[in-house]
């Protein structure tokens, strides 16, 4: 398979390197040559020519009134699918251009947001050229961006999103549901609207959330926020995102998220007028908490499968070089399975409390055979949990 | 020393756990027999006599008027230190008991919440009484609660907050230093306003948005709920607490817990306005999340330290028996300590990304090395993240 990837990010550069791996031919356009330089270099691809004005076409001052007046930058290759992996706020019109340049190729994006961009793309291109466009959403990412953190497997095994509809052409459809596939990913189907109200509830508020909560620290003192536990610090870590990426996200799925947001402001003020403890307001804060508990349930377990009950083992370790393996070793010995595993941290002292999630029935054959061995497991601490 | 712990729960019962594995003389009491029992059982002292009514002093329908009308449980005892750990909402009533039952003893407790019990203290007892009361908040818990979930080192290396005052007499003072030390713990000297200021903020009002944000995917159906990736896990981690134990923290520091809500609330409101899109909405999307990056840059790192900026090498991993295992092995071969690690989860596939925290000097070493080893490093995969 031919793919040209437009935008060298985190997403196309990992897309790159991901085709490359397997074969397929992979060509690079950014409008940084810089960055089109540097995911070839990783590998992700081989660079196309920078656009460049061609002599003669070029008239001072009417430039943006003659489309012709720069070689595409593309030229000269016939890929099968275009994939636009820039910024949000241009996939519109590099899509419409993409599908312009390319009469022969399936076009494709990896934009967060599906219905506005569909909207933007239908105004901008003919009825034949939308057929040939189908909208995708790969489900990954890192905190980190551009193609200097950019890895083949980002995609492995998270869910890509596709946004077909009846008048998308089966043969299309096929080419990107394998290019996607050949990533490692999981194929999901969605209505567009049904998607950006799905993100719009996993992940655009979530994040809006999280910068909410962190935002109120900003003026505490130092030795306040010091009484901070690993609640705060999960509830918090997606608030390090980039302020720049998540602007152009919201503002594209601007509806769906002020429908959500609007919603939780709903409960938070039933919430806030409880903590004046009038009559009612502790079946009222009760409630919060519970519909908490419930929304929590829903949320499916590692590897995409329901919601599992994983039995925790705790052992408390020294932080020192080499204690981690020998315990990861010992668990390996008895043959038990790792499910997940989590490491607490400890103010002030260098030691480490580290739960291991394993299937329940393996639960007292670790912890006995941990305790056997010499390591350090508190009275009672196997416990199940609902994992998330 | 000599402590007399009421209310055998998580808390007090590790508490008991940890006093008794140094050597302390301890002592429980609990208004659930099976309870006390427990607790004692798995190690965390001596059970007292449950009270019981005393022959010819309970007069029917009067009970309430006698207060000489049942044995104090813990009579015959002469504690040094009595620590209150029972439910929040009942606490102060139970400390007021004890200052009278115990004349000669220091009083203390485990709420979460101060200003309250405070105040509710002062109305319930003599001044003379109320210098033998110092109350006191050591920030350890876990999602779990009872005696079966108890460990002796529940307080180990965490934050154990004493709200003393100038009236405190030092020795009082010093023998709740003693004890709190005693379990491991870091001790941190506050006002009991400025505490539950501290505790609204970085813990209660993070349980409060977790429990929204999960709220929100109660109806949502499960194939869209199926695209939550690791972010919305983290958010929503202590949305799985429990509501009646929340309901007490949160009544009982209502009026903080307001104030830093309606603070957020006032953030929101603006994101919500700002998502109409009008004028200046770009700006101020993009303020609300860069107000997060400025609060989360404030929270301490690992061991409670100013935060450090790790570098994380990131390695994928089948997910089998002993691969883990292997992975530490050959890190701590390698003579290098893991400062934190973290494995995502991959849906619907047997894969595992583990993250691995090590000191920045150490990334590159470790990296290489893995590599000859055999291990899976995608490209460029060392980045630098502020750790929390």
């Amino acid at each position: 398979m031919r793919v040209h990837i437009i935008g060298t990010g985190l997403l196309g550069a990992s897309l790159g390197l991901a085709l490359s791996g397997r074969g397929h031919t992979v060509t690079l356009e950014d409008t940084s040559p810089t960055a089109q330089q540097l995911a070839s270099d990783l590998g992700a691809g081989e660079p196309v020519a920078p656009a460049v004005p061609v002599p003669g076409t070029a008239v001072p001052g009417t430039a943006g009134d003659s489309p012709g007046a720069t070689t595409s930058a593309g030229e000269g290759i016939d890929p099968d699918i275009v994939v636009v992996a820039t910024p949000p706020d241009v996939a519109a019109h590099v899509i419409a251009a993409a599908l312009r340049d390319y009469p022969r190729a399936t076009v494709t994006d990896v934009a967060s947001i599906k219905t506005r961009l569909l909207e933007t793309v239908r105004g901008l291109v003919t009825a034949d050229q939308l057929d040939r466009y189908i909208g995708c959403h790969p489900m990954a990412g890192r905190e980190k961006s551009g193609a200097i953190s950019a890895r083949p497997d980002l995609f492995t095994a998270r869910p890509w999103v596709i946004c077909s509809d009846d008048d998308t052409p089966a043969s299309r459809l096929r080419e990107v549901v394998e290019m996607a596939e050949a990533t490692g990913a999981s194929v999901t189907h969605l209505d567009p609207r049904i998607h950006d109200a799905a993100v719009a509830k996993v992940s655009h508020v979530p994040q809006v959330v999280s910068s909410l909560v962190a935002s109120q620290l900003r003026h505490a003192p130092l030795d306040e926020v010091a009484l901070a536990g690993q609640g705060l610090r999960d509830v918090t870590r997606i608030a390090a995102s980039d302020p720049g990426l998540w602007t152009q996200i919201l503002s594209g799925n601007a509806e769906e998220v002020r429908t959500v947001l609007l919603a939780l402001r709903g409960e938070l003020d039933s919430l806030i007028e409880a903590l004046s403890l009038g009559p009612g307001s502790t079946g009222a804060i009760a409630r919060a908490i519970a519909h908490g508990n419930e929304g929590h349930d829903r949320i499916p377990g590692k590897h995409g499968q329901a919601p599992t009950a994983y039995a925790v083992v705790t052992v408390l370790i020294p932080d020192t070089p080499g204690t981690l393996a020998s315990l990861f070793k010992d668990i390996g010995d008895l043959g038990i399975n790792v499910e997940d595993f989590r490491m607490d941290h400890a103010p002030g002292r260098r030691l480490g409390i580290v739960d291991v999630s394993v299937m329940p029935a393996n639960a007292n054959e670790l912890e006995t055979g941990l305790q056997a061995l010499g390591w350090r497991i508190p009275e009672s601490a196997i416990e199940k949990e609902g994992t998330t």
